[in-house]
């Protein structure tokens, strides 16, 4: 065995340089660099140690960046990286963090798109095909998309389309047979027939929709790997080439449990134990997996819809077999979660979609005209819709909230705490009315024993949780105990200033809004973009009068890996920058 | 030959009282009282004329409504109301308007949900069939979903989900071979080699997909249907039929041009042509389809994308024919149109995504995503975004001005007439530097010689098209010249007020607002509704000054079959309305 010396490759050209049986040296020593790097900082694990081999024999055979790969959902190109001029962030603790987890054209040509929602890159590589034959230029255009990714509909979309194209244009399909957790779907039996028939079964999901077809049992072979791309290169029509891998390969824990390993926190890379303390504090996505879990053994017909992450709403493997058949994990298609929802609200159960922030814009339609249209009461549980949820320009959490709200019939609650999070969550159980939207508190969970729980949360009802004059401060979930803390700031320096929970954002309370038109000013804080949400619709509704409206949230950007601290206080989003606010206007 | 009285059927339990034998004759009966209904008042032809057959065979075999069946768009569901208790609107002129063009649970328990958007019903289906199972019964659960909109990527999601149910669950597909123009897609050639092969082909898209098949050659033949339908009625797995069908059966000019009536304006039952005058005056997608037509003429790498769609915007099948390979026709598939059309951008080309309003929601995740996140320049021309539009509570166009402009790194321009949404159009073929969205002006083509046309667009720039003292009117897009009529009528009455056309509604001209905040009245009009759009953020940026602002717009409702005019009135949308809110802001 050679020692590669990693920190000799600039660029592709470099191994293109290197013998065939080099290569697998190169993945050795690849697949030791990442294993260390990913086990003291972190990542997505379990993608990237089963594409070393598929990305070090694409950047072999293809001529990179000429010709162009655009990676579905691009957690697993770590290697790609390693390959494309940033090795030093993957050799180099010092340099960890000079890339982000997502491919990223300002980081490199080599990178085409910023992309971390799964399923479109068939259809970004369709746009590319399309271009390159108007423009009548030769180079081959490759789409990388794994298993779990398509089961989204637009993955399906690009490869109808994808297929008629007539020309160069190749879909490696990187089979692991796994999603985020494992796959549901009916093409995964398809999947599974091809992998154990060699690719020879004549029931052929791929065959069906148009394209050609080649299979690669050992998808972790470079070799294997080399001579397909090879037979496939500057190839002048659609084809799929589907390569069986391993996910995690080569980290043994990751292996036996692909779930746990496709992202981790730092980890001890013999016990696979996460460094950090096991003892987390219970977070919100416990408390609505164990609320609803109870709640299932009484209701039979509660039932949970999640697309392809339930992890992140708390349903660890032991929990979605003690939900049994009330759990339902639909893959990655929250079209289809939100619109079966509909279904089965229709259909006498009691849905209940648990979703990420940023995954659940994919269903806007369903959520328009399947539930708000239809006045089904499903609930939806959104998950990070926080400043401090994910930082990833690719994974914020900002936009759900004027998204939602601004749907006909669509209540949008905003709980503020743990208690009010669980009664809001029980009420919507129950309730058979109106379709209903919680969406979850940023951060920590926060205890709040004075908050005041309803019995009904259907009709539009601000709390006023500190009673004051002049000045109101109106928090939107993660932003009341801001408000709180301004006031007391506030109150130190002699306002009185009144503060409101106002439980929701899609209705305003106009008779509470009306019992302060002769304040003086009126401040909102929320969780997300100023633009289109909660503030905005106060500001219009005193447009009017002599009520003074200042309203606080994000700016309407793409931010990257953003401080949430430092964000607070740019956005004066802290009691300190509130309570200025307040000062400065009433100057 | 019997004559069947249509006016004895009150619900399927008449029909099911028939010998089957009758039902041919009853068939001829509904086709007769269809296409007296369809030439005289118009609607969707091609769709129910080609499924009478079928939804006959259906009610016959099942025993709706306890088994339930969901049409998917459910523009083909014009049999189906006649045997569900609203005969009288098929068979009598006067009653022609009580029944909508769609399904409408309102209307009657037999229509699941009001459906108009393709591609939901075996996602909606999958839920009833989960709710069927959590709760114990039996009914058997049907999605009835036409080969045009299996190209949308939820359709997909929920055949993917529901081949896993493993219970009763039966998906029609109607296949008739035809989207509303050709269809488009690598699965077609499947469909097709199926209807060629009488459903025997290896190659099955169904079966890949995990369903068990079944295939009835003759879907306009009674007897086979109820053959086929009996023979899986209570079946205990998910099972897909295939029925090849005729769209437009029993009108030679449907079935000799299928496209032209798939939907139709009244029209001579022998002739198929119009009643109304043929020199209907030119509209908004003539002037886009030609402009861009001669465009593309000089630029190759000009393309234009469009989802299943091409008439609504301008583009016939002669136009088609004309671009040649620089129109793509993506089937109904919005994400793919969109994510593309970043891909297109990304390669060189210079795309143009034309789609309409309440078909754009579909793509939100690749607007955000693909497009606006990666910062592609392509241009998406929206229709219908007005009140002005379609007002069938189902393809509303009043959401999509929030739901763009609320997108950061989103150009939103709204022109206000023929000369500047040409003006724009033209700049933004040619722009390299971001992505635009070209609101499309609601109702007849406006012509405005006065109007300034800008070089670049790319930067907020409002127009103040009427100098003006303390009252500002800011009319976006359609309501500009309402704007400028309510000025006319307040200059009678001594005001003088400022109008301005703000030409986009994603940014704001801070040096235009801050010019006018010594005035102390604002009034804005939007053709969309008021919550998350651009009044809103004029109040907001309003909110701690003096200024009055009040923001005219619509609710947030969805509203069904209204009349434009009326809803203007109701909403002080018009001239009169506006010049009374200023007056009675200003007492």
């Amino acid at each position: 065995m050679e020692n590669i010396d990693l920190s000799m490759i600039k660029s592709p050209a470099d191994i293109r340089q290197m013998y065939e049986k080099q290569l697998k040296d190169l993945a050795v020593a690849m697949r030791k660099a990442l294993l260390e790097k990913l086990s003291a900082h972190g990542g997505h694990v379990g993608p990237n140690l089963g594409m070393i081999e598929a990305i070090i024999a694409l950047h072999y055979v293809f001529n990179t960046p000429e010709d162009k790969i655009v990676f579905d959902v691009s957690h697993q190109t770590y290697p790609h990286k390693m390959l494309t001029g940033r090795m030093q962030a993957f050799t180099d603790p010092a340099h960890y963090d000079d890339v982000t987890g997502y491919t990223n054209p300002q980081e490199s040509d080599y990178d085409l798109f910023s992309l971390g929602h799964t399923s479109s890159a068939v259809s970004l590589a369709s746009g590319l095909a399309k271009a390159r034959d108007l423009k009548g230029s030769k180079e081959n255009v490759i789409a990388v998309i794994g298993d779990g990714s398509l089961s989204g509909g637009v993955a399906f979309e690009g490869l109808d389309y994808g297929a008629t194209l007539g020309t160069n244009f190749i879909v490696i399909v990187n089979d692991n047979d796994m999603s985020i957790a494992e796959n549901h779907g009916g093409i995964y039996a398809d999947l599974r027939l091809l992998r154990n028939t060699n690719g020879t079964a004549d029931n052929n999901l791929f065959r069906a929709m148009g394209f050609a077809y080649r299979y690669v049992h050992y998808g972790n072979d470079i070799p294997s790997l080399i001579n397909m791309f090879r037979s496939i290169k500057d190839i002048n029509y659609p084809v799929v080439v589907h390569i069986n891998t391993m996910k995690g390969m080569g980290l043994p824990v990751a292996e036996a449990d692909k779930e746990k390993f496709h992202f981790s926190a730092p980890f001890d890379l013999k016990t696979g134990e996460p460094y950090s303390s096991s003892d987390t504090p219970e977070g919100y996505d416990d408390l609505f997996a164990n609320q609803v879990l109870a709640r299932m053994k009484e209701v039979p017909e509660l039932v949970i819809i999640n697309a392809g992450t339930p992890g992140a709403i708390g349903f660890s493997p032991e929990r979605r077999k003690e939900a049994g058949s009330q759990f339902v994990d639909v893959g990655i298609a929250e079209q289809q979660a939100v619109a079966m929802a509909s279904g089965l609200a229709k259909g006498g159960a009691r849905p209940i979609v648990a979703l990420a922030s940023t995954f659940l814009q994919r269903a806007y339609d369903q959520f328009s005209q399947d539930i708000a249209l239809n006045h089904q009461p499903a609930t939806f549980v959104v998950f990070y819709g926080s400043i401090f949820g994910i930082n990833d320009e690719t994974h914020l959490g900002f936009f759900d909230l004027g998204l939602l709200s601004n749907i006909p019939d669509l209540l949008v609650l905003t709980p503020t705490c743990r208690e009010e999070f669980l009664a809001m969550l029980r009420w919507s159980e129950d309730q058979r009315r109106k379709p209903v939207v919680i969406r979850v508190p940023g951060g920590a969970v926060r205890s709040d024993s004075k908050i005041t729980i309803l019995d009904d949360y259907s009709c539009p009802s601000y709390e006023i949780v500190r009673k004051g004059l002049r000045i109101a401060l109106i928090g939107v979930g993660t932003f009341l105990p801001v408000m709180q803390q301004a006031a007391e700031n506030l109150s130190m320096k002699g306002f009185d200033p009144m503060v409101i929970n106002p439980r929701e954002v899609s209705t305003l309370d106009t008779a509470c809004l009306d019992s302060i038109k002769d304040f003086d000013l009126v401040i909102t804080a929320e969780d997300g973009i100023i633009d289109g949400g909660f503030g905005q619709k106060i500001a219009s509704y005193f447009g009017d009068t002599a009520v003074n409206v200042i309203n606080l949230g994000l700016p309407k950007e793409f931010l990257n890996r953003y401080s949430a601290i430092e964000l607070q206080r740019e956005c004066n989003l802290n009691p300190d920058g509130i309570a200025d606010i307040v000062m400065s206007a009433l100057k």
